[in-house]
């Protein structure tokens, strides 16, 4: 029995496609024509109009990227252009619920779409208030509506106006209160024209984020970032190396000042996978042991220490990982649904958990599914 | 007896650097002065001049990029200099086989410096007539001087015209017959400003490699897109993260024509470690069944299949990928020293590569460390 009943399944990393009204019923009333709203356009001379955000003078053509749950794999590609494309379970909160029900989902930690996943697309705002109260919207939508609907079910997790720090800290203040556990936040900020990890830039910030015991969840593609190798590689390419991104963020990371200076920090690290990491621990500590003389860098503490101490990853499937786990971090690895993207197995999660946890003793299995999640997100079971 | 005394260890990825005189005494007199030679230069007010490479207008400040041999650890950090900073191992070829010797390695196939791992750096070349001369300079020199000091010893490998694939086969064509057994090339074409592999600008090229059995030795960082995440980022994560340059390699590859198009063709990934490949192929192959259907990729070959059959991988020391060998290809993996870089273990190696195979069995030992490159390189053993 490698998935027992009584485990529940948590997933660390699913989107959620927001609701057409989401800005408009928000706002203040004079900026609800130059926030985010759906408009019926043609996008394609000859198609049929989509439904798509306009937001000030900018048009956001996909209103659900990648929302393919309910669509075989012979279906994909097509984006849906229209909310009668989707499944209700992508927008509405308790549709979702049902959804999760039929995967044996039991939580769920959910990220933006339009906003993109750690709500970078806010740093666009030509008006930077509104641009704020636009964050500000989505976070009171979460943290009133989505989550509400079923709090045992979902794990508030917020965004942040990540064009200032302080800002950034009064919005944690701000919503701290009503149950945020997480905070959506890129896995490298350099490529959105933001002060590194290397920077003194984010340390009130990230001391703010200890205080609260906010995780800081970095999805893949967070930095804006993609793997593309060239301009005709079929997308296949990027998907394969989405992990690379997390690689990327966990060198950076560990060779910054950051877990020296913020003791109680945790990120979590969404969309990358896991297999990968005995290698790179095993990389990074032998780079840390031969070039540490000469570079600006922490010279006492080995980066695998940091890594298990602070850094959590998480895995749709992911056979190599599950069977190093140990050389992982047994506490540091999390399991994720990704509903409603295609990469999902929804709603066959856990038949395919059961099947690569085949040969994994029970309590790894418990502490990987669900436990490990509990801990970090400080997301107590209730019944 | 992990690593037995009859087991020779070929390196698959070490590194030469050219002779003061190496093009001045091979172009024609009209191109002596706009060729690249060894100038004294004052790089930093109040040091003494260092030499530096001057080619057509351009300083090439870095004789020896990282050619550290023979330095401890805590000693790195300044780029040599002069030659005289360097051991004569570095760009004398009777030195290299005395210090390959010590180390207890048999044969090595050496990468260009001042041309860059792949010759690249010949594609700045404002007179192209000048740059071919000076690509066809660089292999006269590897294949009439620095081989032939040692036939047994080194494995002759060429650069390339890289601007014009009609001028690569002529070379080939031009060397071929002097022992040429592999072609540095880039990992990625694309950010050199050249054709990716998804398009039919390299089929001729390929062809040729085919025909004349030349492995592809694809060195990271040949793409000119180092894996940078900050400006204020140390170093330490730039090297940690050079397997990622090969895991772009090798799905970029995997999902695109070449391999289709050319049944016999071998890549070698230089210098890019082997312990992700097993999660990285795990990834690639789940990425192809799931995505696939609406993809300009392979409908019907596993792209795991077509690793096996053409790409190889090498390591300094990599503990993860020797325990995983098996999930890699026993038959795909080789051996780096990486001689005269920071990263090798020079002249350990055999103390290293046993203590690493101290629980592998003989036969998977020397297939590893010695019988998969004689195959690869056709470099038979003399004695």
């Amino acid at each position: 029995m490698p998935l027992q009943d009584h485990m529940q399944l948590i997933s660390t990393d699913d989107h959620l496609i927001e609701h057409p009204l989401l800005w408009s019923e928000r706002l203040p009333s004079k900026y609800v024509e130059r926030g985010p709203r759906i408009i019926e356009k043609v996008m394609n001379e000859g198609n049929p109009p989509a439904q798509v955000w306009q937001w000030e003078d900018r048009i956001y053509p996909y209103i659900g990227l990648n929302a393919v749950a309910g669509k075989k794999p012979e279906e994909f590609g097509a984006e849906p252009v229209r909310y009668d494309d989707m499944l209700p379970g992508c927008y509405d909160p308790a549709a979702r619920i049902a959804d999760m029900d039929i995967d044996g989902v039991q939580a769920a930690l959910c990220f933006p779409s339009f906003p993109r996943f750690a709500g970078t697309v806010f740093l666009q705002g030509e008006d930077k208030d509104l641009a704020l109260l636009c964050v500000q919207a989505w976070n009171d939508y979460v943290l009133d509506v989505w989550c509400p609907t079923a709090p045992d079910r979902y794990i508030p997790m917020t965004i942040m106006p990540l064009w200032d720090p302080e800002l950034c800290i009064a919005e944690i203040e701000r919503t701290v209160g009503r149950g945020s556990r997480a905070i959506s936040f890129p896995e490298n900020p350099v490529p959105l024209g933001l002060p590194s990890f290397h920077t003194d830039h984010w340390d009130r910030f990230f001391s703010a984020c200890e205080e609260y015991e906010q995780v800081l969840c970095t999805h893949f593609g967070t930095s804006g970032k993609p793997p593309i190798t060239a301009p005709e590689a079929p997308m296949a390419v990027m998907i394969a190396l989405f992990g690379c991104n997390s690689m990327y963020a966990t060198a950076d990371l560990l060779f910054s000042p950051v877990f020296h200076r913020h003791p109680r920090l945790k990120f979590a690290l969404s969309e990358g996978g896991v297999g990968w990491v005995p290698y790179m621990l095993e990389r990074i500590d032998e780079t840390w042991e031969r070039h540490r003389f000469y570079q600006n860098v922490n010279q006492t503490v080995r980066p695998s220490e940091l890594f298990r101490a602070h850094i959590y990853g998480c895995f749709i499937s992911d056979q190599h990982g599950i069977d190093n786990r140990h050389k992982i971090g047994i506490d540091n690895i999390t399991w994720e649904c990704d509903y409603p993207h295609s990469d999902s197995n929804w709603p066959n999660s856990r038949k395919v958990v059961a099947e690569q946890m085949a040969n994994v003793p029970d309590e790894d299995v418990h502490k990987i599914v669900e436990l490990n999640a509990r801990t970090l997100f400080r997301f107590e079971r209730t019944a």
